[in-house]
């Protein structure tokens, strides 16, 4: 395990109040780009009309594709946004809820937003990068010794 | 998607630890009330001896309610508050683990402490403010042009 | 329910990122003995090459074992380092996802983690401090009078 401190200077907190059928990763994604983003964190609740999440096939290395075809509550949405090479990243990870309670959950691959998604994102002055891992083959956040 | 920053000013992290049988929602609500927050945010665990929580129907604009009779681990609890009209609004979903591991979760509506929940709540300076949604019938957070 | 202010002083936050192998709890709680926490909160989202987690039996005072033993993503990962007696004790809740969307959660007893887990840690200058609750005989957050 590495650790790096990013908070040397201060840190920004933005409320981002996401609209009826705005896609989520892409939104994210574009918000940081034009708010030159290096280095976020979030956590969000809100519901959506449908999503696509993603299992992490270890054998395969790739991602088995979860189809979610239904009203769902945002029930968590944890992730982060890093530099891959010069792009900002979001990798995020949702839990949604069902009509009866029950859950589906995995990495959020494709979401649209419905009616609201309300995100708070805080945008830290250090840089996270990610390095392709040659392991499982994924963008990794790595720390340098 | 419409963004705010919540601190021009310094923010202010506050531990709140509950104890058995603290109404959840209500008891947020009193906090702010008192000590007069306008934006803050929140995660927490715990656990619960039962609670109700909600999916909302999105062709009947209400939520359907979903009891949950039983001690319950809160594997999840994220929320922000924000005003709605003068008053503090609360507004959290929870992901609930049951015995075998199965979880339920949704819109948290009512939920009975037991033993006790561990809160993490930031403090923010910005204002938040909520508007009757008028597609959805809600309160969302509305942030101005 | 009683509430303290985290941060009289300044708030560190620290990206911390697991290696493949790294039991998360014992890390966590090792980097905290390093570097003298003593009230610190975090979220996480990774993966896992397996996980016990645990449900507290209400009745007899004790954690039941539920194992999982099968790669899964950490959908949520939410807790806190605070000192028992002169010990950080780390206190997270989990929910897991497998393969087919599916999810499984509880107190996290003891995880591997496999490819990576990206933990964001923000340490507070406060302390905060468990004591044995009498009711439930677990070390819980007590905030003074």
């Amino acid at each position: 395990m590495k650790a790096k401190v990013l908070n040397p200077g201060p840190e920004r907190t933005i409320a981002l109040v996401f609209d009826k059928d705005d896609e989520v990763i892409a939104t994210l994604q574009r918000f940081a780009t034009e708010h030159e983003l290096v280095a976020s964190r979030f956590t969000a609740i809100g519901a959506l009309s449908g999503a696509v999440l993603g299992y992490f096939d270890w054998d395969r290395k790739a991602y088995d594709r979860i189809p979610v075809d239904e009203q769902v509550e945002v029930l968590s949405l944890i992730g982060d946004i890093a530099l891959d090479g010069t792009q900002p990243r979001a990798h995020a990870h949702a839990v949604l809820g069902r009509r009866d309670g029950s859950t589906v959950g995995g990495h959020l691959l494709v979401a649209t937003v419905r009616p609201t998604l309300e995100v708070i994102l805080v945008e830290s002055p250090s840089y996270l990068v990610k390095r392709c891992d040659p392991e499982s083959g994924l963008a990794l956040i790595e720390i340098g010794a």
